[in-house]
């Protein structure tokens, strides 16, 4: 049968700080082999023989990333749907609003199968089984939730008390949720075997969980439809997407889906299962995810060890000597360094919590910014230069632009590029280099089929990012 | 009487890096007030009534450096002399070439106070009246050490047994030197009050040393006249300078002055004193200067911190988050990161033991290179191209130069400079370019009274440092 995958791709994921940040949420961050979060949610959500679409939830900011994450491991060119949230607001407002796409794309018996882009999930068969158990159910009108056999008293997880003597097919009833348990509340839950570890991962019909919202959250489905209605589409590069509009969607409720349906609506079955599945909610989490050395050290990057044990350290680009040190998490970036307790991880959301007050722009930007051309490093900051590194995409163009404080430099370092300067239209070979007068009008253009590596030097007396004035610009951006 | 003070600043100080290191050693260390351990013992070295000049021993890398840190605080203009050596020898080659050039300027019977110029010193007026004691005894042919008076069981330092009861004017016979003892050992010693802590500085006549070592170690002395006399001598800047050559220096015994001569004299005398001294050795010793705040912290830069206690954090550029961690020392350099348990920061000298067998040039020089007209720091670098901030001092040039595989970029952000290209020359101010191909004779001058920084993008197959043809050099680097 058909499923429309639903990923919601959302949240700042305060404790994967420094490498997860506002403008490079967690569902990016990517793993020891090289595929991010989100890359695997994709290619489990396309396992199925009929899915006709993937819908993806993610906030405006991070579009352009998130689709090519996406189409990079898109191998069946599978169309994509986006539906674009102004800001985030839980994830009641992100269903209710993925329904509503659904609903006009597909139609009211669509199955959605709703999967967070930041789960983990081992065992693909039994997701597989899981999920063909789920749809089933919920093209008879059930709220499929699923729910994982827990390994350990997880104190981290909300629990789902399911019926074990009632099921078909492998769907129960629910009996009810409960909240994240202290440990000897967790330890008996375990103990007893009815209950399962809520996932957070959801299946059901179109029409019903628009009857489930209509009945309990009534105004929240009115706001996302009204956003829905009102939001402005657009069709690039095989996909669609619909940017939600934002003075409907500011009085969707802040509430999460388990609040809004799952734990009043008695429609919700359940499907147990041991997909090992894992929430990485913290560096703890991630660090479990690759077997330790002799000495208990897990290390990513150019590291020296004298005497430690037991620690994860990962670096881009820096060397890291460890000296008598133990179960530590070590996380290094251009910009920010993280040295944590092994056991404290969940606390590392107190530190964005700090940067932010201090307005540091560390909690919410990287030093390299991602845009829909391609992507900009900061080398170097002052008060009258700035140099960045650009890099734009084969067949990549900015817009044509103009800034009224700043001249730039250009010098093309690799691959070719086009640049309009001006009345001028140049083309740029390695070792070459152009000069951008402030008040000029110009454009970068990558016209060949490798990366374009550009050097820019920025001087001027003002040199902020919202000194731009843009004329024309494939992405949609001029305003 | 008159004084010459001799400060011996070389060593690499493996303990402290990533900050120390060969191309930037622990002398150049700047402490929490700004002021590097070398200054804090210029100032030391010249609080005494007649210093007719200040002898420096260190190596020939580190010369431009060394000078202008001791320049920056020679408030009264004293006379400077430079000692350098092709290499490391230890300190007993270094104290018998000190010992020449005194001999050659300021006659046989001139007193010699020889401080290492990574030690600590709190009490400038006990080190003052222990420094004229022991002037006169080495006046009267002694051999005379400092010995602090312990104040705790050390076993990081030597120790120097007195003769408590035979003493004048404060300067006692030796006994005997013990090596760095066990703990029992030191806390029998520090009990028995006869016991003091060796200082490694000294004070003798030319005259005295020299009979000592042609004693003791004739060999070693005439490689080091060997070596002195074939030296090349300079004059610049209000100070001169000899290259040791290298040839001779070579034959010099690495052996340090303690087991050269003063286990062995029966002229040694030392004056037991309370001056406050420390040897700054380790990244534990350096976090003990500042007192802590109420959690035990001392924080340096940028942090931000969550359940931490007694942990030293050092930043420059970066942000630092910590969570949960107890007795740490982190220290955060451009490109190199160190964190270590505080009770383990004599085994950093592991981790660049490592570095320097893995070949990586971390444990010599920083992204920040100091030469005689100024720095420069690799900002980014890759296969084919290198971008630099250059900094050229007042009136400063940098050598008439050509690169066979390389041209430059050169844009100017701040200051003015002239620039020799080819035939051409040319004054650029900030927010001007111009271009280097590679072959073209160049040169770059500061004319101006502030600092001149240039962003330089090399492009280019080959961006070695050795690819370098110097034509003309006010610094006498052209060979």
């Amino acid at each position: 049968m058909q499923i429309i995958p639903v990923i919601i791709s959302g949240g700042a994921g305060t404790r994967l700080w420094p490498v997860s940040r506002e403008a490079f949420p967690k569902p990016l961050l990517k793993l020891a082999d090289g595929e991010s979060l989100l890359q695997k949610t994709f290619k489990r959500a396309t396992l199925f023989e009929d899915v006709p679409e993937v819908v993806v939830v993610t906030n405006r900011e991070t579009f352009f990333l998130t689709r090519d994450e996406c189409q990079e491991v898109n191998e069946d060119r599978i169309p994509l749907g986006f539906v674009l949230e102004p800001f985030g607001r839980n994830t009641a407002g992100a269903v209710a609003s993925a329904a509503c796409w659904v609903k006009q794309h597909h139609g009211e018996d669509a199955v959605m199968l709703v999967l967070p882009a930041d789960h983990l999930i081992e065992d693909l068969e039994q997701f597989q089984s899981a999920v063909n158990a789920a749809a089933a159910a919920a093209a008879e009108g059930r709220i499929v939730t699923f729910g994982i056999r827990p390994t350990a008293p997880e104190t981290g997880y909300g629990y789902i008390e399911f019926d074990t003597k009632r099921g078909l097919d492998g769907v129960h009833p629910v009996v009810r949720f409960v909240e994240k348990p202290k440990l000897d509340v967790a330890e008996a839950l375990v103990a007893g075997g009815s209950h399962l570890w809520n996932s957070g991962m959801f299946c059901f019909s179109v029409k019903t969980i628009l009857k489930e919202f209509n009945h309990f959250t009534p105004d929240l489905l009115r706001a996302c439809e009204g956003s829905f209605a009102a939001g402005a589409v657009s069709t690039a590069d095989c996909c669609r997407a619909l940017e939600l509009e934002a003075a409907h969607f500011k009085r969707v409720t802040d509430i999460s889906i388990d609040y809004a349906i799952m734990e009043k609506s008695d429609r919700v079955s359940v499907v147990p299962s041991n997909m090992g599945w894992s929430d990485i909610g913290s560096w703890h989490s991630i660090s479990e995810l690759t077997p330790p050395d002799a000495q208990g050290n897990r290390i990513y990057g150019d590291a020296l060890l004298h005497g430690v044990s037991n620690c994860y350290i990962k670096s881009d680009d820096r060397v890291v000597g460890a000296v008598g040190v133990d179960n530590l998490i070590i996380v290094d970036t251009p910009d920010a360094l993280l040295v944590a307790n092994r056991d404290c991880t969940q606390d590392v959301r107190h530190i964005v919590g700090q940067l932010k007050q201090n307005g540091h722009d560390s909690y919410k930007i990287h030093k390299t910014a991602h845009r829909p051309w391609g992507t900009y490093t900061v080398l170097e900051e002052s008060d009258r230069f700035k140099i960045k590194r650009i890099v734009v995409k084969p067949g990549a163009q900015l817009s044509l632009q103009m800034h009224h404080h700043r001249s730039e430099h250009w010098i093309v370092v690799s691959g070719t590029a086009n640049v309009v300067n001006g009345e001028q239209i140049i083309s740029l070979q390695p070792n070459q280099s152009t000069y951008i007068p402030a008040g000029h009008k110009h454009r970068l253009i990558n016209p060949g089929v490798m990366d374009l590596v550009l050097i820019e030097v920025q001087c001027g007396e003002y040199l902020g990012e919202d000194d731009i004035v843009r004329f024309a610009d494939s992405y949609g951006r001029v305003v």
